[in-house]
């Protein structure tokens, strides 16, 4: 009988866990897209139990505490950018054609963004640049990963004859600089941001010289 | 009688408004260096009045409610900046030397920040960008004025030869970006942010030509 039962036993443990971690992605996502707007710090398991309306304790026993709803948070952010952003350009070739590829997703990512409050580096690194800890540790590893993307996608793009006469981290600063500005004076309600820093942009990676 | 009692009535209240504008000022600063590090959405009456030793019903007397108190931690930020950065600089001569003070000051205030959090407009206009209101405007406000001064030196210092060849909105809109990139980096353990930082600037504002 036991033979009988454990398959099915498996299946609904399999089930429930599945269940799980849709509820988990599910609750991370709106967690993000709280956060995008009212900051990490104004994330609670009360009120995000509240807005999806499932119990508190149920989301208390997915997360924990507020610090790993927090992280889960910027988890679920960092996929995003990662599908519309960095996923989007794999497909074109190294070099300038991938680092073009990957600036029309970013600018199109902040012109449309995913998130209700926008780009959700340019709105948790600053609340948590002077906080150390587990939340800030993770905003600098997703961090250093786009700029490590960016930088080794330069080097490729000035290898090709682009954007030559620029150090590649140097580069990869001002397009970060310019990006987290133009997100930040569009959400201020300056409709030219976006434009503005496209102009400075392509002026920098420059056609062949 | 009435005539020897009014000029001490008069000097009592004197002294107690001064009092109250001496208390007010203190802990509005008090209430900008806690939002540099933990956001504006972190004040409350409660935690400025357990801070500084005082009550929580005279906090609240002084302020109110929570958004005049975010409201009085913008203006003394806003103040800091415009007596470490602005006010200096108005010692130059229009035009280059003016805005090349400006620059330098703006470098030191983020080397050396007043405030334990770094630049207050680099941690709060992200924070408040996507939440209308009072706090808000009052942030657009300064950041507004903040480009009206730059850019009004930028055109004095092309006037004179200076960086040349870049519409005045868009260099102040790349000063801004890269200054509040490098404190970013800076606040996030980059210790070479604000050099790289100050080479592009200098490279922009470039010597006449």
């Amino acid at each position: 009988m036991s033979d009988v039962q454990q398959p099915a036993e498996q299946e609904i443990s399999d089930q429930r866990l599945l269940k799980g971690a849709r509820a988990r992605a599910t609750i991370a996502r709106h967690a993000a897209e709280v956060a995008s707007v009212e900051g990490l710090t104004g994330l609670s398991l009360g009120r995000l139990a509240g807005d999806l309306g499932v119990s508190k304790s149920g989301v208390a026993t997915l997360f924990g505490t507020k610090e790993n709803l927090q992280l889960a948070a910027v988890q679920s952010a960092r996929e995003l950018f990662i599908e519309h952003v960095v996923r989007p350009a794999l497909s074109q070739p190294r070099g300038m054609p991938r680092l073009t590829a990957l600036l029309d997703h970013w600018f199109d990512y902040l012109a449309e963004p995913c998130l209700p409050g926008g780009c959700f580096r340019g709105a948790s690194v600053p609340e948590f640049d002077s906080r150390p800890g587990p939340v800030r540790d993770a905003l600098a590893a997703d961090r250093a990963d786009w700029f490590a993307v960016l930088e080794k996608e330069i080097g490729r793009a000035q290898e090709q004859g682009y954007a030559t006469g620029h150090d590649p981290h140097a580069l990869a600063f001002q397009f970060e600089a310019l990006m987290a500005a133009a997100n930040l004076a569009t959400r201020m309600g300056d409709e030219t941001a976006l434009g503005t820093a496209r102009t400075i942009i392509d002026g920098l990676t420059g056609a062949k010289s």
